[in-house]
């Protein structure tokens, strides 16, 4: 059974200070924007995390194995070096929909995220220890079947984006409502799922009606492991495999 | 009228870097990717122009006022810091759309994106200093109504990132086909559109067809300059007389 | 006693690659070097140490805490995001000086900076966990008195460059000669050194004797603990206590 | 006949910064330093000058050829991704010695480096475009010949790095005080001096000196032009030839 621990991540006040006193160049927003997201992935990511840029100003991590103390580190990292602040809402959840919803709401009950007094929350509980297993974080990784030659190389890159996108928006809102998975763009044609303890079947069905809603064929690679690092590797290793071998889906749990 | 000068950027070969020897950890790609992104938007910036990051392995910049030998140099300094090269395509077109299939097709004449020996790839004809108008870029800068109060403050991040995702999705694709746009999310809640000479009655129905399709309530501020970062400038003036004088469409021409 | 671990960072036959096939331009060497140090910083700051950027293709971090599998990791995230590698020595030693001769013969025994077919050398032996105590790592954190009203806001900046210099160098050659001890310059007026178990009277000296070379006067704050986070943070401390009080040397053992 | 203009950055009300409420974290002080670094490097540089970290929170540019609407958008820059904010002063004069006390005194007559009132100032007067020529900036790239055989691949870190320092003090100072020239190191073993109109015999001298003074054997080339990456490109060039032709001193003017 998954157990896994997500944190909401979200840059206080944000909205009113890119327009105060005067809208900032969008360069600079999109530079901060970036950036702060490359940070976050090195900060969770050296501890074994992953983060998805979701919108930018609301961020989404896998958090397992990362405490209390480890969030405060990085979100007084965070203010050491931007000109913004954020706060951190933490939780659990035998699926991954269930467990953003709880850290959602650790922010939301803090105050809004437009209150300019609310700033640097850090809330939530993580797994203790000895309640982590090897089986609480499953990713899977789906990738697009040759996205180059059928697209990159053939349409303008917006068109080919377009394409690209309707995969992302059908599998996103599937596998959201039909198996209680968060999924991410993660660039190129690749995207990111965080799920709870789907079998094969599951991850069949969910190619299969990207397939039939918007014809655009995918491979996946799941993995399993005690922190997303983990799981995410694997989850890579098993989609190598279906490149290999010409597989769909290929679980290595 | 507008003349649009487009850039289509592309990481050379990048799939199979992603996976040689071994699949890389997906955090230094993350970082790597956002960080290159946040490096274009820089170098484009310094020289008034505006980056999307799109797919990330493909972008698309607007590029007017932007001559070869920057691009040279933008090129050369990217490859001179990170482990990946990029292709640059140039072209410019009455349409941002003319324009972006113009640039695609000068790397698509040129190899394969997974070409491994097609690398740093530079083409193109950028507009002469001399052709060069006040008219030549048209920005929109579409933001959703109150995304704070009706979704981040109420639902879990994944549920309102949906939402958001909905209404970028469905303006994307209908400002490409009926009005030969480029719409590019650029996080928060906030779109902005590449177009061409549109008047007010095109945003108005761009409007309406996200609230009907998708029942997301945008608005949008509309600017007009030599370079992106003119008209872009503009678009966001004209979006916060929007939000002052609680107006859906203002041009700012 | 102090027992310190420190890591050799070497980038790999750089000097070859700066002029390779034509001499690449200084900006973008800045930016390479500035950020493979920022990078370097985060890496073994989120593992509790703390790098130097010394000649900047040559680097030392104090490394206690970190094992051979963290160093591995480190040097992979270099080589995903950079064109260049690095290799690192590891060492431990009871002298700072020591730890660290150790640490360069390490990498000279395998080669050559400048040879091209030495790459992503890592050597060495990491103290173990069990090993390990809360005296392993001294700090000691120099500063110059009243550095803004005697020199910032009174000489340019080059002159004033040159006095903070004289003191950075006659204090790093003498804690190098006397004290056995690796002091390195950290921006503004701020000097931080790795010493082993030194006294007051050690440190006494070494401010009367900057002082009467190049009439620069500092104050210093020592810290001790199992990594130079910890270690440096009271020493941090200390030198505010210094700043409190005006003392010349506190120390937080 | 040189014409130089420096700019003097300085960040506003550092000192403070980095110890309210608390001692802020060294490794995110570096991280902040460097990045900052790093981005006026591409700042200045995208616009053809150079800077040099000097002290870090005081950094000098050779900022021939940037006027001062694109020093306000440099500041602004920061100040929109960067939790401090800089003052600049801008100057020219023959002797580069002469611009930068020039730029320094704008930044000291708006009040102290730790003024908490004084934010942002934007002094001086850039070269008006007219009165530029390819005479206005000269720049000698010095070298240590044979760093990695003599010192590098032989002592340890420390010692090599005390070798290259002291003939950078010894360097800096003498061209300071004999050819009014702001001489800074760069990385490794290099070091980039911002002269006044020298001569071929001025350079050897100081060459000579350096060796005599601290027994460091350097090498030297110069070059010229209108800003400071032409200027600097063509020193590096001259350099290559020093190591072609085994010569110690080589101008390209
Ligand atoms: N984030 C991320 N993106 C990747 C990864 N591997 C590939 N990509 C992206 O996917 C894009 C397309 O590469 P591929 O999927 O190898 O190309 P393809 O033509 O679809 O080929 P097949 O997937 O093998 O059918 C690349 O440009 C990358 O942007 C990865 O591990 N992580
Ligand atoms: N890229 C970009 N994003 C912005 C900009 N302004 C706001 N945003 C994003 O939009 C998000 C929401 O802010 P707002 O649009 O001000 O908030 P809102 O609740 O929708 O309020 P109204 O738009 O005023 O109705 C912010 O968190 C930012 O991520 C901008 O200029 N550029
Ligand atoms: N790396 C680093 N640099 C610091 C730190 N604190 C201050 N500095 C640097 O030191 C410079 C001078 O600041 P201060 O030392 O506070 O100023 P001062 O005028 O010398 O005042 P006193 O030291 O209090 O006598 C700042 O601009 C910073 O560059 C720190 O904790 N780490
Ligand atoms: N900033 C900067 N540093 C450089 C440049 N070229 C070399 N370096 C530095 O100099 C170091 C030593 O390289 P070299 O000078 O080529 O090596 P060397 O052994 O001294 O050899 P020779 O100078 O050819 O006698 C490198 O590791 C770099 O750090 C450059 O163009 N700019
Ligand atoms: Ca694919
Ligand atoms: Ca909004
Ligand atoms: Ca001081
Ligand atoms: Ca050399």
């Amino acid at each position: 059974m998954t157990n896994t621990q997500v944190t909401h991540i979200q840059i206080d006040n944000y909205g009113p200070w890119t327009v105060t006193p005067e809208p900032r160049r969008e360069v600079d927003l999109q530079t901060l924007q970036s950036r702060l997201y490359a940070d976050l992935s090195q900060l969770f990511g050296n501890r074994d995390g992953y983060v998805f840029f979701t919108r930018f100003d609301n961020m989404v991590a896998i958090s397992n194995g990362i405490g209390i103390e480890a969030h405060e580190c990085i979100q007084e990292s965070i203010s050491n070096r931007y000109p913004v602040t954020m706060s951190l809402g933490v939780a659990t959840g035998r699926s991954p929909v269930n467990a953003l919803g709880t850290a959602t709401e650790l922010l939301q009950e803090a105050g809004s995220a437009q209150d300019k007094h609310r700033r640097e929350i850090l809330k939530g509980r993580p797994i203790d220890d000895e309640f982590r297993t090897d089986e609480d974080v499953q990713v899977a990784h789906f990738d697009v079947d040759n996205a180059t030659e059928k697209y990159t190389d053939q349409l303008n890159e917006f068109d080919t984006f377009i394409n690209i996108e309707q995969g992302y928006a059908e599998l996103m809102q599937y596998m959201r409502r039909a198996h209680d998975s968060l999924s991410f763009f993660v660039g190129g044609d690749n995207i990111i799922a965080l799920c709870p303890d789907l079998d094969r079947d599951a991850y069949r069905d969910a190619v299969d009606h990207v397939k039939e809603a918007v014809d655009v064929q995918l491979k996946v690679g799941v993995g399993r492991g005690a922190s997303a690092s983990d799981a995410g590797m694997d989850a890579k290793h098993a989609l190598e495999e279906c490149r290999a071998a010409s597989k769909t889906v290929e679980l290595d749990l």
